[in-house]
C-alpha cells in the first residue's frame, strides 16, 4: 500500500483511543480502507465546522508549508514586494493570500490565463502573469517589479529562480519550497548569479514544513480565523473515487490542478 | 586615479585632524602619493606593534570578511565539518584558522600542491586537496567528508558549490563570499540541486563585510590576540613598487597569490 496524508472515518477499532465513527487524520494508504497498526501516525480530528478537505489541505501540511515558509523563512515586512511562482498551486495560492493579508504587494505567476484571472480576481493578488506566454523572464519580472523583489517564494526552481534573483533587492530572500523544474525538466535548470547573491546579500533557503510543527497552533488559529471571515479562500481540486487516483497524479505533474489536488474516496 | 584600501603616512596635511607623520588607513589611490579630499574615507591608525601590512589584510577587510562570514553567516557549532574553497587565499586562509580555533574539522581546497602543503603544515587544516587534480568533485568531497559537510565557505561558486551542496548535511549552510568561477569562467557555472536545498534545509547566503562593521571591535580584539600568540598566521603576498601593480592584478586573477595580495609602494 502507498501511504498518503488523508482524513477518514473509523469503521472498526481495536484501540481504545479510537471508536467507530471517529474522524481521524494522518498517514493512511491510498484506497477505500486503511488498516492502521499501533504506532501509526493517526490523530483524532475535530472538523470544527470546516469541510474535511480543509483538514487535508489548507489546515494541514499545504497550509503549514505556506505559513512557515512565508513567515519563518522569508521574515516579511509590511510593504515588501513578494513574488510567488506556481501561485495557483496548493501552497503558492496560500502564500499569496498570507502575504496580502500581512500587507505586502504580491505578484504571482501561473501556467494559464484562467489561473492568472483566478489569482487576480478571486485571490486579490496585486498582479499575475502567465509564464508560458513570456519570452524573457528577467525583463518580465522587471516590468512587474520596477522597484525590485524583496521576497521570492519559489515553487519551481530553475530559470525562474535565476530571473527572480536578477530582479531582487538588497537583502532579498528566496524560500525554496518546490522544484517542479527539477522533477520534470520542463524548464532548463539554471543557476542564480552568485555575484548577485553576494552583492545583494541574498539568502536562498530550503525548508520543510515538518520542522515547524511548533508553529502549528499559531498557524491553525490564524488560518481558521481567516477562513471563517472569508479572508482566505482555499483552492481545492477534488476528484472522486479510487479510480481517479492515477489521473489525479497525472494532472498534478501536468500542472493541470488549481489549488490542492485531493481525491475523495467516499462521501462523509 | 583608481581607489584602493591602503595604509600610508601623511606627508602634508591641511586638516587639523591629521599631522605630518601620522599613519593612516582608508581609501587611497594606487600610486606613491594620494591627495585625500575632505569627506574621504580615512582614519588614523595605531599599528599596535603589528606590521602595517596586517592593517591592510588580516586586521582589515579580509579579516572582517572571514570573521563575519564564518561566525555571523555560518553560525558554527563546535565539531562541525567545514569546507573552505580557495583556502590559501586572503579570506579562505583565515576562515580555516578561525574554524580550527573554534573547534571545527576543516578541509580546504587550493590550486597547487604547494598551497595544499601550506594549508596542512603551516595553517593546521585537518586536510586539504588540489582541486585541479580532481576529476569528480562530488566524490572527492565525499571522500574528505564521509559524514557530510555542515558548513561550506564558498569563495569560488560554480561547480564546487554544486558538489558541496550534494555532500551537505541537514541544516547545512553555504556562505557565499566570492565567485572566482563567475569572474573568469575557468569553471563551468553550475547550479546546486534545489531538491537537495529543500530536503536538507540548506541555507545559501551572500554577504559583504561592510554590513558587519558593528562586529569590527570583536573581530579586531579576537584576531589581534590570536596574532600575538601565533594562533593565527596571516598569509601575505607582497610585491614591491608602483611598477608591480599590473603584475599583482594578473597574479590575482591567475590565482598565483598565496594569501593576501598587496603592493608595497614605499618603505615605512
Amino acid at each position: 500500500a502507498i501511504d498518503t496524508y488523508g482524513v477518514g472515518k473509523v469503521v472498526a477499532s481495536g484501540n481504545p483511543e479510537f471508536e467507530k465513527g471517529d474522524i481521524v487524520g494522518g498517514l493512511l494508504s491510498w484506497g477505500e480502507y486503511s488498516v492502521i497498526k499501533p504506532g501509526g501516525m493517526l490523530n483524532k480530528l475535530n472538523p470544527m465546522g470546516f469541510p474535511l478537505s480543509y483538514h487535508v489541505g489548507v489546515l494541514a501540511f499545504s497550509g503549514l508549508t505556506a505559513y512557515a515558509g512565508f513567515f519563518e523563512i522569508c521574515k516579511p515586512k509590511k510593504g515588501e514586494k513578494v513574488f510567488v511562482s506556481a501561485a495557483s498551486g496548493s501552497v503558492g495560492s496560500l502564500v499569496g493570500q498570507y502575504a496580502k493579508l500581512f500587507g505586502c504587494y504580491v505578484v504571482g505567476c501561473a501556467g494559464s490565463q484562467d489561473k492568472v484571472a483566478l489569482l487576480k480576481e478571486k485571490l486579490s493578488f496585486d498582479d499575475a502573469f502567465n509564464y508560458k506566454e513570456v519570452k524573457d523572464l528577467k525583463s518580465t519580472l522587471k516590468r512587474y517589479f520596477p522597484d525590485g523583489i524583496d521576497i521570492y517564494f519559489d515553487n519551481v526552481g530553475g530559470e525562474m529562480q535565476g530571473a527572480a534573483v536578477d530582479n531582487m533587492n538588497i537583502s532579498g530572500r528566496v524560500a525554496v519550497c518546490g522544484v517542479i523544474s527539477e522533477y520534470t525538466d520542463y524548464e532548463k535548470r539554471a543557476a542564480p548569479s552568485m555575484m548577485d547573491v553576494i552583492y545583494k546579500r541574498i539568502k536562498i533557503q530550503g525548508f520543510l514544513a515538518g520542522d515547524y510543527l511548533n508553529k502549528f497552533a499559531d498557524f491553525f488559529t490564524t488560518t481558521s480565523d481567516h477562513l471563517r471571515t472569508g479572508n482566505i479562500k482555499p483552492l481545492e481540486d477534488i476528484s472522486k473515487g479510487v479510480e481517479s487516483i492515477p489521473s489525479a497524479f497525472i494532472s498534478l505533474f501536468r500542472a493541470q490542478n488549481v489549488g490542492k489536488k485531493m481525491v475523495k474516496i467516499a462521501e462523509e
